[in-house]
């Protein structure tokens, strides 16, 4: 089976300063074409740091690729280093500093001369059009092997990954075997108790099992070589602990509760305190969530709450903003406000302050409405603020989708 | 100087189903601890590999730490890999046995017996107690040499290097050197603008300076040892670029806006449409935000922006939602409807359809309104939707903290 490896270049990204998503994006692009990542390197902007690296890694896999340091700036050193690695000189390319021109000046702007090191390419080496910016990709083949080299900036690295290697790749290696996969999502179960209910699970031989525990939920992949023999292990985990699944694969909650209220032709509303707005975020996420999200409010205060969604005053001073009461007024407040078939609200402590004996911090209360059912939910989150809103707003959306797909747990 | 080196362990990282967060924050810890990432790599959860990144880093680095693979499942190896490694026995910890079968007992659960292995340490390895989950850290020491493995659940990692890793390594090493730095955080003009605009900048001896291009806006890191250099380069950078800079360090647009609201003494609503609750969720995003953020509405559909703000079904018809008229009648809107002293609203379109010739995808509209002030501006954002509503987001915040801090750009 071929392989790759990915060499991240970059002080920020050592320093803590940038999270690489590129190793993901590329990682998730590689493996879907049979290219799995075997090893990922990350170093600074270092010239004996970026040299070791491609020692490392050129010709031991079958594809290399390097992300960072390409841009106009002093601290951009990885075009030299891989000059100096692969013994070549650097060659300006008239047609390249045009291109840079061009980019500048349909903004309106002169070219910074800084610039013109992004119309140097290694000699021997393929420029590979970056259209949403200055820094070309760099390409070069050696008995059977590449190397790509592309800028930091994320937009610019997916762009001239997609419309300049990919096609090379997939044009050069005619035997490549992706890797099959199905993950399932769960909700509302432990790691370990998934373990148990699952348990014996025989897997065929050839398919493996990979946990992977995420915020608030867990995933399972199943992976192999064989479709039908992971889809025959799909079946057994299915039976065992279907009522917790809730999507597959690419889903995600928001593109699963937006198919379900799609193929049910509902709208739906949210009125949201302790998640500030997040929820409502996550609902309007994809494009089209015009046809499935009716609008909504963040009613941060008591009067917004009165005022707008028609909580009762009685209902604030003796219940407290954060109870079952108010959570259920807000959600027929907002479902009546916007005319919506299914409604959900949130109120609740995100902390770290604002928590009591009697409601600790991470208390929320969920009140939810689909045509004429109105019920409440109420859950105790741990974490930070940041990992409270955030679960408290998928616990929400996951809970509407179990029960769009008209199941219990 | 001392260092340190990062092993990140997980297939799902290298099939790009995890963005890796565990290293920013390492990396940001070390550095700041004084002990800088200079290497890291990535493997997949085999033997083979997770040995070889081993023997790479053990003894080359003062510190080195691997995260991941240290749950109770099938395709957790870390421990025994690490065992094998230094070559020890994995021994039976009944004390935390005894903790692991706590963790359940407090959630009412039965402890399910996988879990066993949690309570496995290799022999002359100190466990690191993880009150966040079942998995221990663990920690091993030689020859002034450090060895720390954590389990790959951020919050879990995160929680056992504050309570078990931090301590030990500020107690053995007395000679740590923090990287001193400072970042300035711009707004409103390109990377080669300003790489022109700071032109000649004759940055002291000893002083570096990095470019960070983020989304939307440049950020500049100046570091170096000696800490006058660095406040004498920053000086000479604000006399070049000062209105375009908005903050520094640790500042994000949202900690900006709330301090210049709460110094001010103000509060801020929000009427969004194409952010769909993205631009409340940053003004909640931090603990106290009900002192600065007074609420607000995602008005999604053309009603409910008449009905809840006002907006006149005359600008509706003749001009659209998406237009200045729009933006100027929301922030009207949700400033009267909340009672606050300033206002944003949000109009545009985040594609990928619903473009026009005459409105392309990536056009919003911005309303703005401070006491008595009322403006808007409008704005093309590139990208994609995630991108268009994130920039545009982001901007309106931007845009109003340099208001707040009486400049214009």
């Amino acid at each position: 089976m071929r392989n790759s490896a990915i060499i991240s270049i970059g002080n920020e990204i050592l320093l803590g300063k940038t999270v690489n998503t590129n190793l993901a994006w590329l990682a998730s692009e590689l493996a879907a074409m049979g290219l799995p990542v075997e090893c990922s390197i990350t170093v600074k902007d270092d010239p004996e740091a970026i040299g070791s690296a491609l020692r490392q890694c050129w010709k031991h896999y079958d594809v290399v690729i390097s992300t960072g340091g390409l841009g106009p700036t002093d601290d951009d050193i990885t075009k030299q280093e891989i000059a100096r690695f692969f013994g070549r000189e650097l060659v300006f390319d008239e047609k390249l500093w045009q291109h840079v021109q061009n980019l500048f000046s349909k903004r309106g702007l002169p070219t910074p001369q800084i610039n013109r090191c992004q119309a140097m390419v290694p000699a021997g080496f393929t420029a590979l059009s970056n259209w949403r910016g200055t820094a070309p990709g760099l390409y070069y083949s050696d008995q059977g092997h590449c190397f790509f080299a592309f800028a930091g900036v994320p937009a610019e690295m997916m762009h001239v990954f997609e419309t300049g290697a990919k096609p090379i790749l997939l044009d050069k290696y005619h035997d490549l075997e992706p890797v099959l996969q199905k993950t399932l999502h769960s909700f509302g179960i432990s790691e370990s108790a998934l373990a148990e209910a699952l348990c014996p699970l025989n897997l065929p031989r050839g398919v493996h099992l990979a946990w992977l525990p995420q915020t608030g939920r867990v995933d399972l992949r199943f992976y192999g070589e064989r479709e039908d023999l992971i889809e025959s292990a799909i079946q057994a985990a299915k039976e065992k602990i279907g009522k917790y699944l809730w999507g597959s694969d690419e889903d995600t909650p928001v593109s699963v509760i937006s198919a379900l209220l799609r193929e049910q032709g509902l709208k739906i509303s949210v009125a949201e305190s302790c998640t500030g707005g997040l929820l409502q975020t996550m609902l309007t996420d994809l494009a089209g969530s015009s046809d499935i999200y009716a609008g909504g409010v963040v009613s941060y205060s008591n009067e917004l709450k009165n005022k707008l969604l028609g909580v009762s005053a009685e209902t604030l001073s003796r219940h407290g903003a954060v109870s079952t009461e108010c959570a259920l007024e807000m959600v027929e407040g907002i479902k009546s406000l916007t005319n919506s078939q299914a409604a959900i609200s949130v109120t609740g402590i995100a902390g770290p302050d604002g928590g009591t004996k009697e409601k600790a911090v991470g208390t929320v209360h969920f009140g939810f409405s689909l045509f004429k059912d109105v019920w409440s939910v109420v859950h105790i989150f741990s974490g930070d603020r940041q990992a409270i809103r955030y679960k408290a707003a998928e616990y929400a959306l996951l809970h509407m989708i179990i029960r769009l797909q008209g199941k219990r747990i």
